[in-house]
């Protein structure tokens, strides 16, 4: 019976085959774990909600507008360890309205970065897709151990957050890759828009690039230093503090409200270097004469009250002036007034060794 | 009656300034004009409908997706001249969805353009609201005559377009402000994936800066090369050829349709350059070993069709690759695969320099 035989041993090959190429071509699970045991970059302090930027409930007298926005998760991040090939993501934000001037990415997605040679290098987004959304952000990477770092939603308020790794392969959380805190106090700008990914906000940009633990407390539209927002800010610990809200005052809010703001903010931190950033030239002043002008009077009144601040003797103020921040080719905004990534790309080469060299002068590096 | 006198002459005063600052206040009217009778820069050739790249009908084989990609208005441009202090415009697209990697800006909406100083300034964006919208993009200018670029949706099909102007100024289509003609065949990123607003995506930048009038044929995701896109192509009317499509089709589809489609070309345009693009470096392969893998057998495989093109004798073709074209700081996308502005901003310089340096050699300046 050699025939027999001989397709006996045929059918052993074949069956050999066919399962190996079954082990080969299996699918591997994707296991979700919560975020919430996660480090989480960018908190100015602890919060009854964990993706809220502060608890407004401490600050009653805070505008609602306010209050409302520092329930987005904006510049803030999770840092994770993992050796999964894949990432994904499971998470859930609120049912705002889709902004015209952002991608749905940037209000409401995510934004991976994996540390490669020191340095925070871009891997892959979480596309939203509805309210509760699931993406794999990145798959087919080699086994090694990578440290991660997924920035949240800039403009929607995160409800819930699990991490998916590849069955088998772990995630751990990572202690703060960052040195330091510095706090940003500012406008829709500040807040992320008009960026195209969550990462991409100069905050976020220039925590990468400087591994300093930059805050993100962009109020979009709404940082016109009230009293309540003054303390605010002043409550937060912090090395250094960084005003970037002319944007959304009057040149009179500017001219009554600046200088108690940073009082309020100096009484706290008697040695804290404070940051002054004067308005970004909005493009849509290009031919718009009153925007331009009312961009000219803002720079002008924060000017105005920095040099009465120097003159009543405070030290540790600095101003940063406009011109350059977002080149002048017209070419840096969405809409004319909220820079795109050229621009915020721009604001993080400018602003950021303007930043830096001061902080450094207080050994913040 | 001094008395008496004396009141009449104060209501009198009292009336005269009541309606001189009436006069001052009073709200000028928007007045709409249809843009049909506007010059559209961008056009391939006269279509139908008039804010259609292609007269699809003619070229029936082409794929149901092709054909409805290219009833979408990108890089089309109506060019008028108003002295209008402010600009104003109503229009409407469909009702197709958000996508996730654009604004609504990008994806429906208008961004304008004024000539100053021989240079187009950006001026404002027409943000959509619904299908239907309307939107003063700029207003409080100073009252000269103004060149304007109106840019149309990159990524839905215009289906009406009003300019709305003051009441009592005037509106006038303008000649073509451009020279020559370059067809730019090529996929999403040709299409304007993802600009912030229309105007950014890379072909309109370099009709900007150079003065050239480039086409746009982006073909989001299925610029594949198919001898019924070949024939489209080698049927418009152009002086040069750029073909940046190889992000779309197979390294395997590149090998087969290459050669073809631009002896396809070559035969109707015996002398005009053919600048063969290979695909941007996707930073989604920074991490995902399998994209960067694509990636790079499109690059082999394009170089291959063009090494076979040249070796075989064909002249007047060229072949920029990719390897500077988005930098290397992995932040020139918005999802991995598009760029975002300071991706459109870098191509642009890196590709506009080597494009026009061919065209030159051609007088094509």
């Amino acid at each position: 019976m050699k025939k027999n035989h001989f397709f006996s041993k045929l059918l052993f090959i074949a069956f050999l085959v066919i399962t190996l190429s079954n082990v080969y071509a299996q699918k591997i699970n994707t296991v979700f774990h919560n975020a919430d045991n996660l480090f989480l970059y960018g908190k100015t302090k602890p919060t009854a909600t964990r993706y809220h930027r502060i608890d407004t409930a401490t600050y009653n007298d805070l505008p609602n507008a306010v209050k409302k926005l520092l329930t987005h998760s904006a510049g803030m991040a999770v840092v994770f360890k993992t050796n999964s090939k894949s990432i994904s993501a499971k998470w859930c934000v609120t049912n705002a309205k889709a902004a015209n001037n952002l991608t749905p990415i940037a209000q409401k997605g995510l934004d991976l970065y994996i540390k490669t040679n020191g340095k925070w290098e871009f891997a892959g987004v979480g596309r939203p897709s509805n309210v509760c959304s699931e993406y794999n952000i990145v798959k087919n990477m080699d086994n090694g151990e990578k440290e991660c770092m997924l920035f949240l939603p800039l403009y929607d308020e995160l409800k819930s957050l699990e991490i998916g790794i590849d069955e088998g392969s772990t995630i751990t959380s990572l202690d703060n890759p960052f040195r330091k805190r510095i706090l940003i106090y500012g406008s829709s700008i500040v807040h992320g828009a008009s960026a195209g990914r969550p990462g991409m906000a100069y905050p976020a940009i220039l925590a990468r690039k400087t591994g300093l633990y930059f805050m993100n407390l962009g109020i979009s539209g709404n940082a016109k230093m009230e009293k309540a927002a003054a303390r605010m800010v002043s409550e937060i610990t912090a090395d250094a503090f960084v005003l970037d809200c002319v944007p959304n005052p009057t040149p009179q809010q500017i001219k009554e409200r600046a200088e108690y703001f940073v009082k309020t903010v100096r009484e706290k931190h008697p040695k804290a270097p404070i940051i002054l950033v004067q308005s970004i030239i909005r493009e849509q002043g290009n031919f718009d004469l009153e925007v331009r002008e009312r961009v000219k009077k803002q720079n002008e009144e924060i000017t105005a009250a920095f040099n009465r601040l120097k003159a009543a003797g405070m030290k540790d103020i600095y101003l940063i002036t406009a011109e350059k921040l977002l080149g002048n080719d017209g070419d840096s905004s969405t809409d004319g007034t909220h820079p795109n990534d050229l621009g915020f790309y721009r604001m993080a080469e400018e602003l950021g060794p303007q930043i830096t060299k001061i902080l450094s002068s207080y050994n913040i590096h």
